[in-house]
């Protein structure tokens, strides 16, 4: 296997081939989006420097960018302690969300879905 | 339904019932680790200010910290456009990882999981 092969398969894919990336813009560390892979979206990702993902609703590949202009160049790619899960470093270019806002965790437009409650207290 | 309640019922939950948290340290931006939530791990964080998971290879839940210390408490917790993933921001008092490292993706220790492997050149 090539180097990169032996990276690949390193990764502890769950029981659809697929395991979560987390996509964070590398200099400012917004969290942009969740996102999922297989080794082949990897493989396309690490090996064109542009974000390849898994559609689990289309069951299509889909390059990050190609429909919206608003593409992903990775900067670094890293594996959590079990395997399991897969951090993106990026830089994206305009809005990573299909709703136009900068990162899909910023809701402001949707009320029904802005943000969760928190208590002001902790204590426990 | 309480508030709460409401909005517990926005989540998209997998077929498992449970759905991906990206845990990031509130005011550094670091991304400390993924994590998975049901609808009763979801309220128990959200109601106490403390983050618990479930653990999908054990089947039970677990409060962050209960055995290392290394709790985490709630700054704010986001769902993302679609539904089917959730920002926690969190406050993670020591290491967030058993490893002993700050984040789980920070496997400088483990050479087999110390990264993948991106190109030099990015160009398509």
């Amino acid at each position: 296997m090539t180097d990169l092969e032996t990276r690949i398969a390193q990764v502890a894919w769950n029981s659809d081939g697929l395991t979560p990336a987390i996509v964070q813009q590398w200099d400012t560390r917004e969290v942009l989006m969740l996102a999922w892979l297989d080794a082949e979206a990897l493989r396309r990702t690490l090996t064109t420097g542009r974000t390849t993902y898994w559609s689990r609703s289309r069951q299509e590949y889909w390059r990050k960018g190609d429909t919206s202009g608003n593409i992903q160049r990775i900067h670094e790619a890293r594996l959590d302690c079990d395997g399991d899960a897969i951090l993106l470093l990026v830089d994206q270019t305009g809005p990573a969300c299909h709703t136009g806002t900068r990162t899909c965790f910023d809701a402001a437009d949707l009320e029904a879905v802005d943000g969760l409650a928190v208590p002001e207290s902790d204590a426990e």
